[in-house]
């Protein structure tokens, strides 16, 4: 097997050791040379230390011939490299924390992957993303990038319009939504199917099957008789039977934004006042986290990770380098454009659904029409996410204001601008694309 | 010319004297020989006043040779007859003032044709609109069903895809914009050209000609300036003039229900509080109404009734039977099924756009693409028509439960049921297709 | 009414006398400044001949205020032209001639519009009308232009998809239809309908309505008893009447060389080995018309013109000039892009249908789906036409090989190249796009 | 693993030995009880013989626990089946032979699955398979009909559109293809992956990759070089380089009857005049099979059964059964429905292309638009297929004449419905479907 170059942007993050403990569990089927750790100049100090404990954790398992570089720029990084895997958070989670304050100001859910925290992210992250994916068209034309930055989908679909890179979107809803129903159903993973179709935070589980019979309606009675079907960032919040019934899909944890607005709302307000945000809290997760990382002894993943929120993402994440690398042709749950597989999206709308994944890429399953109910809200949603991309790309005022007032959660909340222009000012140094 | 009999159901309304002074005013292009009035046993005083009115408004007019015939069940009034004007209203105002009451206990807009109050009337409407179209089909093969009813787009699509009656919705809202753009140009009104395409109350200008000239960009100013363009049923509210922009299209008065929901939520409480509900000021309006036209002096239409609300409703009918009846192939702005003519819509679905009329019915000109804004909200809003019309055909809880989250005006607050269950409730009279 | 500018690129066509003839007619309602008369240098001679015909008509109506000029370059004539008419001829009749002669070495029909015939005049025409297209861009960017060059769907939709200029493509065959049926029904033209759908040269009449009246099924009754509709240049050859009545609408004369190609080509063969080809009786037509042309006391147009195949032309061109100057909404069949009119074709496949015409171009009437079997057809054809297209923007061999392939009137007469070196070949003097 | 019980409809066909060696190679991961044959009573004495060798084979592999049962009517043989498999033929060679040789009567491609061949043949058997269906939906709702009866696609199309069974459709095609390009690049099989979309008998490999890497380039230059495609039963025409390098795609043995038709008209002409046609061909190989089959000391499939053409065939279909019965998602090319998979076609038509297959059945990858050159081919026989399936449920003659006249290969020659009439009467006594 041919060695190959791993370049990570955005590796100061806290995810990486959960990515490295990944790297070292699969090193038969991925046979790494060098994983190249990407962070801006101002987190050199977190870089340092992820790099630092990569290293303690490769030697650890025996993988000392395995490189580990740190670097301030990309192009270094990206040069030579098989897989480019983006996870970089621009303006960091204080922006983060900026978005979620913003949204709670004018009564909006400001999630970072959806209604105005979600737009926000998009805005600042699609140039960097499209700049990074020009430098691998240059310097890697082969490579993959795959890409686990927020709002995935939205950035995944920028990228594969805007660029000639090669692109897959991971995230690790699918997979959790996996692991809990086989749970739920006390069945091995490995027996249990899901069939999915939708975007990314965004998506159904349209048939569970059980070695092949589908248990779908099992599954939907279990729901409405209490099961839990949350991830350890989202509040649970159970779904009304008679929905569940009448809409006959499993919702990702995420569609409660959607479902539940009011109640989610409300919760998030109430957290926000006592606990701090999302963002918030994270971040004095992540401190801890460091300081821990720092520890020269330590050297394997902490436990304390798992709080962090992106549990399984290693596995996903290195599932699917495996498949491209070893054109294994497994099913998997990306997102890529669709190419006819959901009936009524544009074909270079990026979806999220069941995929075969080879050398080539990924080939989504044709699932034909979504039903009108769930037809109506994916419409809705990729209208906007196509609209923030083009407001990114091209720096258009107008498009932004479009894409706010057409997204559910937001609507005429942002009808007269207020809220456009304060998006644009508290990011404006993110946004250079955006005239002032 | 062939004279012809027309059959008006819901004859006992408050507006016929609006239709009938339409008929007076082109008694040389549409030779009426019989105007056969229907309406239920409990609207037999009702209908008694206007066939008197009618009588002595055609009378005054040298047109005695007009048959003016009362009918409590609708059979005789249909046989023979080329044109079926079905403008009825079942459970009357009462029923209306329910539904709008009904939305304000839940927070919401509860106008007569979206949101709640749309749902509710299109489920109590559509199985009456359907019997008569079966009667239709039996009694009057060729005739053409005229629908005023609202929700007019919803209850023409149900006719149209479960009768083989012929049927094409009307709705004076397009003419009223032209009336009002071309006051805004100070510009005589048939110089004026607009071109439509959306659905019925949810319809945008996307273009407006004068002598052929494109003058959207003066139109949209003159509204960003301040130009007032609403009906005197709806609070005029006017558009943030970047947004105006930014969505390069004139939006219908109704739009305001979708694109401003919390100011017209807020107005509607407040005048609820005061003057009461739209239907419950309807009432009193009617009232005073009736006693004018009991007068037996009275032979014209008295000039109160414009405070009704259906200003054009006369012209646009009949402007519609000349087109049909004299094969003109005039240019209108009616409701029927799309054939490719709005792409991503389904070809049943039922649109209201610029359409040529013929004595083959309506053709409507291909618009291409709805931009992608308008194109979400008008598919989410599609989505929720189709599953209203599922449930009201069917007798459905759960595709009528799924109708509600669907539409835009009401989403999570239907999600537990209860709202359904008080519609169906109120309602349970006239949805004898529900089991109970 | 402001006074306009016309620009006729092939002016000395000899069918120009039939075109000012139309505009004689017409003077009240198009008012002509200026007739801009272009050929090129080669066809100096008969252009003089036309332009001083074209004077003494025009002043024998009185027009003697209309200015006409001669140009043996475009741009003079473009400048100011509110109209731009193209009916130019690359390689004039010989290279038709050529076009014939090489179809029937090879078994083909070769016919100017469709399969070998039309393909080779499409590479030879569309670089010329882009060129001019381009002028139009620049030099007169409100014109538009009418364009008759055959085959003249390909060409209207090589110019609307690679230029901005504005075009609209016209053809005789549908008003031909139009006056052979309502003859054939011995009824008025103007109580005539039809509904026309399909691509130029391969039209079907859909529906018959006479004063609104569906008479179809008496029309298909008509040519199943050996009534006859064809055109003075296409052999009439009936259709047997079970083909007829399956198909239930009423084929263009052209589609006999899809339907019946046996015995068209039998017949071209036969006539071309006793009278010529068809561009080769033509050619003796042309001297004899220019012979008559070019006589000093002639002003008006002579009979002998209308052996020449051209019949209606001037009568479309001047009703389409007159629907877009004066801004009339009128109904015609022209060729335009799709819209979604059509589903199943792309958005900007021209095809021929009816229109409604005013100020700002032609909007095609939604059709739906084409049955089947016509269908099946017209996606064939229209691939043909898209891939020819390609190859001759793009001077592309391979691409104009599968062109070829794809007709269904060549296919593996093609597969080895031979026919396609042997056009180039011929050809190469008009196709500096291909390398040789 | 739970014992599974096949049924054959068609079971005294020669092929069965090639069938039951393949159940014998793979009876560890399908576990067979039973294995049903079916025919029908004039084949009783073949099925005695098949009955006797499949008992003889099983026994010398020591899978004496199998029971084999021979059936003249399906009902018996299909109750309780998992699967059952239609490898029927009405009217045996004798209508094949009848069919091939009106085609050649009538100067056309009489092929037995595509041209009037395969018209006739699906006229014959399409409501004998639903008729099956029918019986499948009733006695083993749950089994699935593994359809290998020609034409397939049509068939199986008829099947999924007209029963409640659930159908898969198989051809031999697209493994003989994957098995000849492996040996062209002297690659093992398993190395080697191809996609393919298209239609049955009509399916292009659009891609070669060999371990992931995309090599079609090599596979087309082999080809240009004379590297051979072929199976035993189709003449070897080679391709034309240019042509093979402007499709950029390897079209299928039998797509030379859509692009070569002259060549193959001309090499059928030959041989059915010298060695007869192909079903006169096969009929003195089976004689000579069955005489071989009857031996009771044979208990292995001879290798003469080679000739016969079928080969691969019980390796597709063993893998099929066991990718359904065990679930193993496994990715095989077969005939299914669209939804989606290729834009353009409708949902519900039947294609072959790459598909997962599992407990649920076939899903196909998504695999976008066609090139205009093979979807121009595409969407002209999948009309075809689409009229012929019209007309043999509905028995309607004039739809049959419009889906001969749509064949590429028919066309005009079927205009005059004396070839429509000629196949009605000829086959008669299985067209009960059609009045006379």
């Amino acid at each position: 097997m041919k060695p190959i170059k791993i370049a990570v942007i955005g590796g100061g993050s806290s995810y990486t050791p959960e990515l490295v403990e990944g790297i070292i569990q699969r090193s038969q089927i991925i046979p790494l040379s060098e994983l190249a750790l990407v962070d801006v100049e101002a987190g050199r100090h977190k870089l340092e230390i992820i790099a630092a404990l990569t290293r303690r954790m490769l030697d650890r398992h025996g993988l000392d011939h395995v490189t580990v570089t740190a670097h301030y720029s990309p192009d270094e990084a990206i040069k030579g490299a098989s897989f480019v895997l983006t996870q970089l958070r621009v303006g960091q989670l204080p922006a983060r924390a900026a978005d979620e304050r913003l949204g709670l100001k004018y009564g909006l859910l400001g999630q970072e992957t959806t209604g105005v925290g979600g737009f926000a992210k998009a805005l600042r992250t699609i140039p960097v993303l499209l700049d990074i994916a020009h430098k691998v068209e240059r310097l890697a034309p082969e490579a993959w990038i795959i890409n686990f930055s927020n709002p995935a989908g939205v950035i995944t679909e920028a990228v594969s319009r805007y660029s000639k890179a090669k692109i897959i979107g991971l995230c690790n809803v699918p997979i959790s939504m996996h692991h809990m129903i086989a749970n739920m159903l006390q069945r091995p993973y490995q027996d249990v199917q899901l069939r999915f179709a939708g975007l990314n935070h965004m998506v159904w589980v349209h048939q569970v099957l059980v070695n092949g019979r589908d248990e779908t309606g099992q599954v939907l009675e279990l729901l409405c008789n209490g099961a839990e079907l949350t991830m350890n960032n989202i509040k649970e919040e159970p779904w009304p039977p008679e929905f569940l019934q009448a809409l006959g899909a499993i919702p990702c944890p995420y569609h409660r934004y959607f479902y539940q607005t009011g109640k989610m709302l409300q919760e998030e307000k109430e957290i926000a006042a006592s606990k701090g945000t999302r963002a918030e809290q994270v971040m004095q997760v992540e401190r801890e986290l460091f300081e821990l990382y720092a520890d020269p002894k330590l050297d394997h993943k902490p436990a304390q990770l798992s709080f962090r929120g992106g549990s399984f993402y290693s596995e996903v994440a290195l599932e699917l380098i495996s498949a491209i690398h070893n054109n294994l042709g497994t099913q998997l749950v990306v997102n890529t454009a669709n190419r006819g597989a959901i009936i009524g999206l544009p074909d270079d709308a990026v979806i999220e659904a069941n995929c075969i994944v080879d050398a080539q890429g990924a080939h989504p399953l044709a699932f034909g029409h979504l039903p009108d109910s769930m037809s109506a809200l994916t419409q809705q949603v990729k209208a906007f996410e196509r609209l923030t991309i083009e407001a990114a790309v091209h720096g258009d005022r107008k498009v932004a204001l479009l894409a706010l007032v057409t997204h559910p959660l937001i609507g005429d909340a942002a009808l007269d601008s207020t809220l456009l222009n304060e998006i644009l000012e508290i990011n404006h140094m993110y946004l250079s694309q955006f005239k002032r």
